[in-house]
């Protein structure tokens, strides 16, 4: 947070304080591995904000100095060119031109000159004048447009340096400075590089002109290509110089969720936060299918293609605190970029999946593969979103998208919670003032019933506060059911005029308003999101669905205990689906023997599950009997797991009666990220009500030390353990097994802890950090019950040795661990145990 | 829970293995002051337990013994007789008399025997015969249960004695043996005591039949009266010879809620509990006012009259356990019993009330008040209640109750919750399948827009299983919505036949089916759990509302942390009503200086506020300057509050980054209720998120002992001080004042802590706990910000004297509070300042 707010002033003095601009080649951003490493970095701190404070620096003066811009559109005769983005530039030139801006538009694609020059004429016939144009004046100012618009093949590294020279020649010739270049990649990611070396080397404008590139999605196919294509464009351009366009940022009703917020503080002050809200509905229908996309689409699927950039950066627009000026760029990107930080890592269960049913065919014949074929790409997904954060905890955000389904729809829906009851006979309640109807805000983005952008909110909630040259109130529509009321139920704000996300963000990056765009830490960050999920989803079959109204209720999706499952069970396949590995759920849990105790084996998640379902069968019957629950926990990564599924899906749980001890501590702060503790606190202690004094964490920091013997830690623990636990035998041990064959932190040949009288020793890893502290095998074997959790590949070995061996502590400490009598078990998955 | 599982054995035992019955003289059920006292205490426990055992035996074999049952009908002219019990007495001849037992009715009041005769003949006069009974049989059948009936005055001693000796002379004219009298107490409950002296003491029935005797409310007017009218009916009857009627246990849809959970186990196991259930709406409306009945009205108000008794009852079937067998009527009321037990306790912001406009009126009239006189009678109540174990925590019970409201209508609304993303328009749910649409199971008592009793449950969660030979589905009737939904949404049963409470009850006493009446524990339970609120509500001054549709939305509540709200603000007042004090939202925060320092001053809860806000300020600069936030709290009442605001309403403070330190403790361990540490864990730690290792009790309790000298406590808490906050200086200390000027724990003369060189120090307090732990002053006195929160009419005086004193700590150690190089605050309510 001191961090946090030290940013919050380097942004807020580069708000404020505009300096003149110059180039700055030095330091460049630095691309990170792990985002939330970077942000914990300080030094990488420093260059990030380094960069950023060069990145402010690039907007300055666009509007006051009236020199020349040359915007250079790559790819001009493709389709978004046809569709968008020359409109959009001719909307530019009428809104900015008329203030006195010069201006000259380059078309620019491989095709050669002649032919290219003709394929853009056809795509600048349909050019239209926006309404508010008198009919008479549009097709002069069109002409005028076209005459500053010219096609140039841009193929070699001598025709960038020839359009570079050109725009040079251009600009002396009228006598005026230059102000900047805007090159518009809308071109095939494959090019990127290739047209960003030549525009770096021969492109740049002269000192005191901005370079300004735009680039296209997608971004990346996951963390990993995120990270080269975003380092590769870092080699060329500066932070500062890029605009990633996610045009969802462009359309009217996403880019006023901020200043609806900023502008209804008042009313939603109280109410955004988890204590009022029910839910979150971040989604987006389609009608049309994927049919000849199949090459882009069978790559890609619904989560790459809309998940994790439109619906995501929605979902930070609703979620991110609201900066006390939301027109700060820097201070919008810097809390978009916090909500990344606080959301709860994805898994299997986050998400469902579904494939139309014609899809298969349509990759089939436009990728030439055999009938055989059968893709596991997913066309439809709900995932379910947590945010871990005082604000949002618990609150469920559902995103969800596809493709053939019943309508054509995007809408961000906020439902809040019903805590009324109304006294009188529900025939009566009127909308505005019944607390008892549905209260919810929704940012409609378009299409659908209404048919158009709007925002509504429930009358009985509160009257939106809306710039009025810019919204309108919308009359109403009878027979309109929205979101299970009638319109008449709503305050509805629609757009004075529709304007097409593309001119507006147009509009944007001339005005350098970059929070409207991707920068390289968000991107990322988005991909550090959804990276584990799409992977650990590779192999999932989506269920299929005929598509259309005939979905029926089959795509219908609910969540408990931070999972998503379809509402319906799956029925008989459409067609013949592709084979899939086996399942966990395909599988029993296998019951065996080893070392003569009884063996529970399954795949990981399913281990996992039943060791968790047996602690708390333990910890309930332990309560009952006793009123209390003793449990010793390892640290290390196997662990980690069973915390998140005691944290996440055992209510039944008794954790008021539950002491929780550690079995073994590395030596560092209990805060270091490699404390033992630290991975107990964040993924159990942070999610359920344990007493503070249930909490026992060793005390291998006294006197601000670490593991000093004076200190008599090991000793103050043992005694803290015959105190409070009966006979100092726990109820439950739950232990790891090394490659080594160490158990807690008891290692091989360790002259402590593998017999004699003490309870807690002192010993030494051969890892780092070395010391440590473990509670030592005559104590652990004096538990009631001891688990010894065994997973993955890397435990195959060790575990194929430790079956054989016999009782010999010193040579592998975990042949020492036979409770004198109370019951010992082994959970293995099968990965350690099948092998 | 060890007690819990023996005692649901003792009653499996008692259910399944019936004794020969024989009368029990001892011991008798003692009536504990305290109910949960009572159950926690094991040797009472075993006394009950014994005293059940007895009760039981009551019921023995009166199904199987055809012999002769004796019915007196007490108050057998009165309107509860006329209306429902005669009736009910001529079903239970027609049910029982044709299966060989012999009965004679005895209807006895104080009027004369001519007189009497004559009304009672005429109460006689309309009885009907069920519709199963041919009409030509009817008119026999009457005549055979009126030459059973006959009138008789009981008023004196030899009255009874004379009912006794000719009950035996007719059982043995009969050549019959006796198996049991019926004494129906029709009669106001000051009539009680006498009636049960004279029964029990000339006519018990002899040896081998039973006696039983039953009782209309009220049952008392709060906990001590109820328990004195419990102890004094206690003097004269066994517990298992009482039957006390709740009839809304008679009413078909309230005694079909147990047997449903039953036969429908299997759907509803996984969906009874807080991980499903929205919400429990437990609603009474009458249309009716009070008029006519001012005198009992003007005594016993809405939550006496309806909610202590009908809505209670109705909720402990909805939340109880479900027993293993719903027939068993030990095991029922046991687990009836439990519901108590985990009912969290009311306060006065868990209701709100209301009164119709004309009630004030009618009482004037009826009682011959003065003009002037405003009743405070609630005739409307909603209150929120909240259960307080594994299967109910969070989910809000809502009961109302209200006189001349929009229409008649009783039910219980189970709303489930809704987890559900649906992936269709909403145009093509279908209600059997969409889990999108509301799902609820509601118990319809009565009346409404349905017009009789029924069971409803929503189409898209089962098809329940009811019992064919008493319950029928119902037919769809197009344009009836209820709970927001057409009819047909729903599966609907209706009884086959619908049945008087009454006559179900009165069958229930024959067949001895206790779980249909209340126990006295039972009873005194519910009074122990409203009576606290009824107190705390006496003085309350009720919405007026003008009654029927005219309500509006006037009556709408809401709730959220707890508390109950109307929805609208309090309208213009209707008529007069008496004043109210002024509120806070009334006045403005004062600022003003005290003994030269700041003052904040302000009502109780902006002045809350204000302190949550400042602190929240301070904290965030403390973060952003040093990256963390060193706050020492103080124990105590007035911190709670301020605990709850920064809980429930910051969520911008960076906890995650502060450091919480203790001002003072008790010597006593951190889990005991008088921990100052246990008020900052339930109010506040609970709540937030701070990191485990920046959480500082203060070690009070080491090596189990209490602050002994020498574990050195103090000294340890001093050296982490030191290590942790820089120049010990905490950014800010919250103090409190005692009315004798101590703050902290530094009591007025104390040997330690006013001045020195210590930084924590033991010092001895005049109130217990004597020995606690204190921040001395000169370390309070490095901070860089003192608060020191005032509040409450008792510290007015302190406060006066405070203003006026010197630097004197040795006397007033508050005086002493005055930071070197920080700043001090005063933050007092205006009870506290303004006096």
């Amino acid at each position: 947070m001191g961090l946090f707010l030290a940013r919050q002033e380097v942004f807020e003095t580069l708000d404020t304080c505009w300096l003149p601009a110059h180039k700055s080649p030095e330091p460049r951003l630095i691309l990170p591995c792990s985002l939330s490493a970077f942000l914990r970095h300080p030094g990488l701190w420093k260059m990030f904000s380094a960069a950023l404070y060069m990145t402010l620096l690039g907007c300055l003066q666009a509007q006051e100095l009236q020199g020349h811009i040359s915007i250079i559109l790559l790819g001009a005769t493709g389709d978004l060119a046809k569709k968008y983005l020359w409109q959009g530039l001719f909307q530019l030139y009428l809104d900015e031109g008329a203030k006195g801006h010069s201006f000259s538009f380059h078309g620019a694609a491989l095709t050669a000159p002649q032919q290219g020059q003709e394929l853009m004429a056809k795509a600048l016939e349909s050019l239209s004048c926006p309404k508010d144009v008198a009919p008479s004046n549009c097709a002069e100012l069109k002409g005028q447009f076209l005459r500053l618009s010219q096609y140039r093949q841009l193929k070699t590294a001598e025709d960038y340096q020839t359009l570079s020279k050109d725009i040079e020649a251009q600009v002396q010739h009228k006598g005026l400075q230059e102000t900047g270049r805007i090159f518009y990649f809308s071109v095939p990611p494959f090019a990127y590089a290739d047209i960003a070396r030549n525009i770096n080397s021969s492109c740049r404008p002269g000192p005191g002109a901005w370079l300004r590139v735009v680039l296209e999605k997608p971004f990346g196919h996951d963390q990993l290509s995120a990270q080269q294509l975003a380092s590769e464009l870092g080699s060329f351009f500066q932070e500062e110089e890029m605009y990633r366009v996610d045009h969802y940022l462009g359309k009217q009703a996403v880019a006023q969720i901020l200043p609806f917020r900023d502008q209804n503080r008042k009313a939603l002050d109280g109410l955004w936060n988890r204590h009022h809200v029910e839910r979150v509905e971040i989604i987006m229908k389609e009608t049309v299918d994927a049919e000849g996309r199949a090459s882009f689409y069978e790559e890609y699927g619904v989560i790459r293609d809309t998940l994790q950039n439109h619906l995501t950066e929605i979902l930070t627009l609703v979620a991110m605190e609201l900066p006390g000026d939301v027109s700060s760029s820097a201070a919008v990107l810097q809390h978009k970029l916090q909500v990344f930080q606080a959301l709860r890592g994805l898994q299997k269960g986050s998400a469902i999946l579904g494939q139309y049913q014609a899809y298969s065919g349509q990759v089939r014949r436009e990728l030439q593969k055999p009938d055989s074929f059968h893709s596991l790409t997913p066309t439809f997904a709900g995932v379910l979103v947590h945010i871990d954060n005082l604000r949002w905890e618990g609150v469920p955000f559902i995103l969800m998208s596809g493709k053939a389904l019943d309508e054509r729809v995007g809408y961000v829906r906020i439902l809040f919670k019903n805590r009324a009851y109304c006294a009188q006979s529900e025939r009566h309640w009127a909308s505005e003032q019944s607390p008892c109807l549905p209260q919810q805000i929704i940012f409609y983005i378009g299409h659908g019933e209404l048919g158009h952008p709007a925002i509504l909110v429930s009358r009985n909630l509160f009257k939106p506060s809306l710039p009025t040259q810019s919204w309108k109130e919308v009359q109403d529509r009878p027979g309109l059911l929205l979101f299970g009321r009638p319109l008449s139920d709503y305050y509805v704000y629609s757009p004075v005029r529709e304007r097409d996300a593309y001119s507006t963000l147009l509009a944007h990056i001339f005005h350098c308003r970059k929070e409207s765009f991707i920068t390289t830490e968000n991107l990322l960050a988005s991909w550090v999101f959804w990276t584990p999920l799409l992977d650990s989803l590779a192999h999932e079959v989506p269920r299929l669905y005929p598509g259309g109204m005939e979905n029926g209720h089959l795509l219908d999706f609910e969540f408990s205990s931070g999972q998503l499952s379809f509402s319906q069970q799956q029925p008989e396949l459409l067609v013949p689906g592709p084979g899939s590995a086996p399942r966990p759920s395909d599988f029993q849990v296998l019951r065996a023997q080893y070392r003569e105790s009884p063996l529970i084996s399954a795949w990981a998640e399913e281990l996992i599950s039943k060791l968790a379902s047996d602690i708390e069968t333990t910890a309930v019957q332990a309560v009952r009997l006793f009123g209390k629950f003793h449990l010793a926990v390892s640290g290390g990564s196997s662990p980690i797991a069973l915390f998140q599924q005691l944290a996440m899906g055992h209510y039944g749980f008794p954790w008021a009666h539950t002491h929780l001890w550690l079995v073994d501590e590395r030596c560092v702060p209990l805060s270091d990220p490699e404390s033992n503790f630290q991975g107990l606190q964040a993924h159990l202690l942070q999610h359920i009500r344990v007493p503070y004094y249930n909490i026992h964490p060793m005390p291998v920091h006294l006197h601000q030390r670490l593991c000093a013997e004076e200190d008599q830690g090991a000793q103050t623990y043992a005694s803290e353990i015959s105190a409070l636990v009966a006979n100092s035998s726990f109820d439950l041990v739950l232990l790891g097994m090394g490659t080594d064959g160490h158990t807690a932190s008891l290692f091989p040949q360790s002259p402590t802890g593998l017999d004699g009288e003490q309870l807690v020793v002192l010993t030494k890893s051969p890892f780092s950090p070395h010391q440590r502290m473990s509670l030592s095998l005559p104590l652990i074997n004096r538990a009631k019950k001891v688990a010894v959790l065994v997973m993955g590949r890397t435990k195959r070995e060790i575990t194929m040795l430790v079956s054989r061996v016999g009782h010999e502590p010193k040579k592998w400490p975990i042949s020492g661990v036979l409770p004198h009598s109370g019951q010992l078990a082994w959970y293995m998955d099968y990965e350690a145990f099948l092998g």
